[in-house]
């Protein structure tokens, strides 16, 4: 009897979920503003602009308490991306590679003379009246969201630097959704204001510029067709736990509004 | 700027976590009866037979088409039990130890004369009429339930061997269940026959088996609070990650029911 290793049996059950797939890994690749045409293709179907959760969000239709729910749990999200980053650094083989990836962790960590994105997502946290030492306890955090988060730090832990690479693409499409955000929740939630919103103005420079170097780097490096496969599936995993963490949220406190034990009550 | 490694990160935001518990963690241990009842004190809370998915599959409340979809997605919690020992397995430091949990894969894998657990299941999934190459693709499966599994073969894979034992122990609640189950599901579905649901009989003998073992070993070795402490942390997050697939499935399936991009549908 031979017992497979878990490594083993997730590369098996990738290799049979890969199946579908299987058929054009062994085409020619296909150029590079065909690959990110395919890329683009992923956001417009999977990105997490299309939750219904957003949609609410955005268009003034939750209660302050939600808000509070979303900005708890999406703290864990935040404050995982700088890990989520390092660990990809202490694999990056090159000064190049590694200056690029050590300015997102000071995007997010900041230097200590700005404030990073962590903070400034605490800003949020505060002004909506949560407890910091409650956000930053993840008491009550979803599950659900944990182990979507958990799932991005192993993935670009466990796979090739290049499937990390493409598993931060989503940023492609966060400009849009970001403007949606700003104005919408300005616009109608009267508990909301600028200050609350800081985290996500420089993000409007910061996620263009992580952009123009990830989508080079892929388009450049995936040069067969399975690695582009790779990278296309390392794109829709990451739109998965994105879309999943607001399934979470919206069975949570939206309908049918079942927190499960433990969690966060507004 | 010191920037933390991923782990240090993870244990950072576990110590944080355990903030509240920490008073405790100096304190002397309990008895082992009283730390049995700690550890039934959480299954009554947070185990799933709670859930209200359960009381809709085992009271007749599902549509065959909802029964397809909890049976596709427990699929990969099945396929994934005998990776999760045999991590644990490579991890143990005596052969009785490693005898108990082999015998705990050859319980899911089989020994090539009877079928074992993960064989069982996709005897339920074909008598639900799904088709058995796409149930082991994955392809369906939803992201909330890859995430949950995914997080209990890394948390056995990360943690003590002592977390990773008392991370089973929610089999002392799962006797109950089953039989709840198989009686509701043979009363309620004309589609349901005691062929198809052939996985659960011999887990009535198993699983009180694995649990003799795994709570004599946590109520021995858990010989100091904190050590406690973890083995209560370590079956909390086992019920959560049960409790957050009813989540995802419920939320894709019943109520509000919208299923991912990408996911089964029924």
């Amino acid at each position: 009897m031979t017992l497979a290793s878990p490594d083993a049996f997730e590369a098996e059950l990738r290799a049979i979920g890969a199946a579908a797939a299987r058929q054009k890994v062994t085409e020619a690749p296909v150029g590079p503003d065909e690959l990110e045409s395919e890329l683009r293709a992923i956001g417009a179907e999977r990105y997490h602009i299309l939750h219904p959760f957003h949609h609410l969000l955005h268009n003034g239709k939750l209660t302050r308490g939600q808000i509070q729910a979303w900005a708890l749990n999406r703290y864990y999200y935040q404050a995982s991306i700088p890990a989520k980053d390092a660990s990809l650094l202490a694999r990056l083989p090159t000064t190049q590679l590694r200056r690029e990836w050590r300015r997102r962790i000071e995007d997010h960590d900041g230097d200590g003379s700005q404030p990073g994105g962590v903070e400034r997502w605490l800003a949020l946290t505060d002004g909506l009246g949560l407890d910091r030492d409650y956000v930053t306890s993840l008491a009550g955090l979803l599950p659900g969201t944990r182990f979507a988060v958990d799932a991005y730090v192993h993935f670009v832990r466990e796979r090739s630097v290049l499937e990390a690479v493409a598993s931060s693409l989503t940023e492609m499409f966060s400009t849009n959704i970001i403007q949606q955000r700003v104005a919408g929740m300005l616009r109608n939630y009267d508990f909301v204001s600028e200050e609350t919103l800081a985290y996500f103005k420089p993000r409007l420079t910061q996620a263009p510029q992580d952009v123009d170097f990830a989508l080079g780097y892929v388009k450049q490096h995936a040069d067969t067709r399975e690695k582009q496969e790779h990278c296309l599936a390392a794109l829709r995993f990451k739109c998965d736990l994105l879309w999943a963490q607001l399934d979470a949220l919206h069975f949570a406190y939206v309908a049918p509004a079942l927190p499960p034990p433990g969690a966060f009550r507004p």
